[in-house]
């Protein structure tokens, strides 16, 4: 038996919907050549992360095994997929293969982090490969909510891997290539060790619906539509944009496309050559010099993001342009859980403004870019792997999936973030924990998730924030009284006296009977003024803030 | 023409889901004798309302006009109805009129405050009456998702108003009072001035089901786990913690109840006799001596709540009991729009557990509380009402409300919280415009929602916050250097010297070319340094924080 093995470790998607970074390596224990999957990111939140712009996965880990990557692949231009090269290309230093689109979308990101094209290297489809150390890899394509997702073909000494990327199995995806089921038999003939696969919509039981239904829903809509039309999708659903811009056309109106991430998915298409015949676009600044009927505008924020270019109409004016009473507003998407609030608040700005709002609550507008488990068990029937292991999930998701995996005669593998799996041999088995995580972008520096930052600014938020600040003189004395400054907490409370003076009045009367012991060390100073402050703010308001202390010793 | 009049004056709810709280009057133009009904709350986020306990209606105009308020009336128990009874009792000091199980659950809030329980006046149902002042109210049975629902016949000078309060058209209840269409039309035979009528699902198509519905799946699902099995869903449905509590003696199994809230509303169903013939229960300590195939627990926390029983659960233990592979949790609920977070995080815990979960994504183990657009139409067809004023409701759903209403030939009124409304003569109108909004329960203390409070919070858990202590002396000089501490930054940036380091070299620096005018005027002084310090962070780290500025002058 070979000394060698074939690993499997992700570092981010597994577990979790979002950040994908997956790792493939082939050698002996400790020296495996490797290869990274994708280096994607995941969105900040208020409850968890706030003032964060973006979160990137921990790749300690890959720095530290630095001379060990051969090469970085990304199965498609998803920001959870492709999101963090710009960010991560530095501590990596390795070329990145992608298909044209994908690499489109890749250079403009390293350009702007000043990182020249050339770290791209565009890699044509199945049957093309690369060769990069012990492993060749291909890119297979397979539908999605994006041109050119592809799957990777990755063979090794010890058998063929097939990693699926974000996939969903459409015969009519309108822009890019269809499910193929007999180049994937084919692929698969000769045994596939391992199916690596996305989990998404393990819980849906329906078999998928393909992008093509959309079309004449959407159609209809327009064609009966009296005044503005706006429809908003994800901007890299470059099949849905081109359907909607289609049923503008076909309706006799002029279509605007209205958001940078909006413009940029088009453009890359258009660059690439993925995208042939889409209608012809004006600008915003014609758009208010034609009657409202005659126009369609397609725009970004399908998610409610305060950014964007729905949420900035819903508020009221985007580039020029403002909708009225009559406009229609079409959601063409779904809402992604936890952007409920956003997408709701947009939602009834537009009703304020008397616009309709139609969105995908009967299922007409809008179908999943994810293979639901009918979908996913077709997959495993084609492609027949020794091992399934299950991707792009949270916890539950990947669960569910083995399960499924198992009831169908397979082994299932649950591997989570860190867990590094041993391949070779008859067995899949966890041979190794990394420590994981996730690294947060913070305006222009990166911090760890448990440095605290995030947690203090959390209790800020829940809890407010006193300042106290003593002078000592000397002859270590007080100099005058405690002065409190507060932020984010009432004014007043029970006694209905200025807060600030009810903590300065119990915060001099401490000093005043605090003996030398106390007033001549920091540490104990501070702490006492610190628990003398909370227990004065629970009395007076019933909470307990945080409180920084700052002593200055004349002396 | 009388010179009196009947007003409408949403304060809470019209505009919301959530919060709700109505006014309305008889009499001559400012005059009027007014009644409350419902005094509800809604619950704060961290996205726009961090460390708030809860959000009241504010009603400062109520408070202004105490001595023209009669009475409060409340519609049923749930939160959003009654649960600002004990916070603002205080304020208005009117007696409150419910039903026997809404009277025992606002009698236990107003004890939290110390108020004794002769406040509220029970009332039994229609055709049962209370007049006060000019109007007489009725409390008329109707279905819900809470024993005793009622909506309220308001009688009038000016005619009759039905205010539906929140319900549904179920004919199998299970608990309480069964929709009554013959009871309806007979109370609206001699003519209905104005239907007050909830929203909620108005953008729901097809007919509302019924709660028996849930009964079969419960109990095929039940029947068939093997091990402990765990129910969630709102504790006010009294309804379906009978149906699942039914489901697990059905199937041989003890009852356990985890959580306050489960405990208090059947304690207050079983005082009220309202739930007759609930399975025994077993207390927890019951619960670990019982094989796990002989127990259902019955739990609070199907939002995702952190302290919830289902959360605790999650996360390893509650009252003792532990969940373990091959156990089975229902979610016998929905999830409230902004709750998917901590619902999905609680579902991925139990997975880690290897708990298997089942939620309502098929449809089969909950149904809405609320009627649907079918069931409104046929709400309109009984009542047969001049005018239709929805309630209840975002925007976009008494929007969509009034234009259903309107394109069945009646009147609509879209009216908004603080909109008074002159329901009096043959066409609804405006008439004032009053001030509302919410203030925020926080610690003990009230607060204004625009007091600033809770904006300060949220820019500091967005932004970071900085400290910045300067001493001056007797002479206008700096004594020493600036200091700063920072809570919520990252402490180090670009430079990579600590941050602290760097802003107080800047400040220092600054300190030492200011001038006389600067360092002798305090608010120039703090302007100019919160100004740099700003601007010194987003140098070095990319982001501008919040700053205070102490400046201590010995002199």
């Amino acid at each position: 038996m070979s000394s060698e093995r074939l690993i499997y470790l992700p570092l981010g998607g597994a577990g979790e919907i979002g950040m994908n970074c997956y790792v493939y390596g082939y050698g002996k224990p400790g020296k495996e050549r490797l290869i990274v999957v994708d280096l994607g990111v995941t969105f900040p939140d208020m409850d968890s992360t706030p003032g964060v712009d973006l979160i990137l996965p921990d790749i300690t880990w890959l720095k530290e095994n630095r001379n060990r990557i051969e090469a970085v692949f990304i199965t498609h231009a998803h920001e959870d997929h492709v999101g963090a090269v710009g960010h991560l290309f530095g501590d990596l230093g390795v070329k990145i293969y992608a298909r044209a689109f994908t690499s489109n979308i890749a250079r403009h990101k390293l350009a702007e982090y000043g990182i020249e094209g050339g770290a791209v290297q565009t890699v044509g489809k199945w049957p093309e490969t690369v060769t990069t150390g012990p492993l060749t890899v291909g890119f297979l394509p397979i539908s999605h909510s994006i041109p050119e997702s592809s799957a990777l073909v990755i063979d090794s000494p010890d058998g063929r891997i097939i990693h699926t990327g974000d996939f969903k199995l459409d015969t009519t995806p309108l822009v890019g290539e269809a499910w193929d089921p007999e180049l994937w038999a084919d692929v698969s003939k000769d045994g596939v060790k391992a199916l690596i696969c996305d989990s998404t919509n393990v819980f849906s039981r329906t078999a998928g619906r393909s992008e093509a239904i959309v079309t004449p829903a959407v159609e209809k809509l327009v064609a009966e539509a009296d005044q503005m039309v706006v429809a908003t999708t994800f901007a890299s659903n470059v099949a849905r944009v081109k359907s909607l811009a289609e049923a503008g056309a076909k309706a006799g109106r002029s279509v605007c496309l209205l958001g940078r991430a909006m413009r940029r998915m088009i453009e890359a298409s258009n660059e690439t050559g993925v995208l042939k015949g889409f209608p012809p676009v004006i600008g915003p600044e014609d758009v208010v010099k034609l009657p409202r009927d005659n126009v369609m505008l397609i725009v970004t924020g399908s998610q409610g993001e305060r950014r964007a270019a729905s949420a900035q109409l819903a508020r009221g004016k985007f580039n020029g342009i403002t909708l009225k009473e009559g406009d229609l507003f079409l959601f063409s998407s779904k809402i992604i859980p936890g952007n409920e609030r956003g997408v709701i608040r947009v939602m009834n700005q537009f009703s304020e403004n008397g616009v309709d709002i139609v969105d995908d609550s009967d299922g007409d507008y809008h179908v999943s870019g994810h293979a639901n488990r009918p979908d996913l068990e077709t997959m495993q029937d084609v492609v027949n792997p020794q091992i399934v292991v299950p991707m792009h999930g949270e916890h539950r998701h990947l669960r569910e999936h083995v399960k499924m995996s198992e009831s169908k005669g397979r082994q299932g593998v649950l591997a989570i973030n860190g867990m590094m799996i041993d391949l070779s041999g008859n067995k899949p088995k966890v041979v190794e924990y990394i420590e994981t995580g996730r690294t947060y972008l913070d305006g222009s520096v990166q911090i760890g998730a448990l440095d605290g930052v995030v947690r203090d600014r959390i209790r800020m938020a829940l809890n407010g924030h006193v300042l106290v600040t003593v002078i000592m003189d000397e002859d270590d004395e007080a100099l005058g009284e405690p002065w409190c400054e507060v932020m984010g907490l009432p004014t007043q409370g029970r006694s209905h006296a200025p807060l600030t003076d009810i903590l300065e009045a119990d915060l001099a009367q401490f000093m005043g009977r605090a003996g030398d012991k106390t007033l001549t060390d920091d540490n104990k100073l501070e702490n006492e003024l610190r628990k003398l402050t909370r227990q004065s703010c629970l009395k007076e308001i019933g909470k307990k803030p945080e409180v920084t202390v700052v002593i200055s010793r004349l002396s």
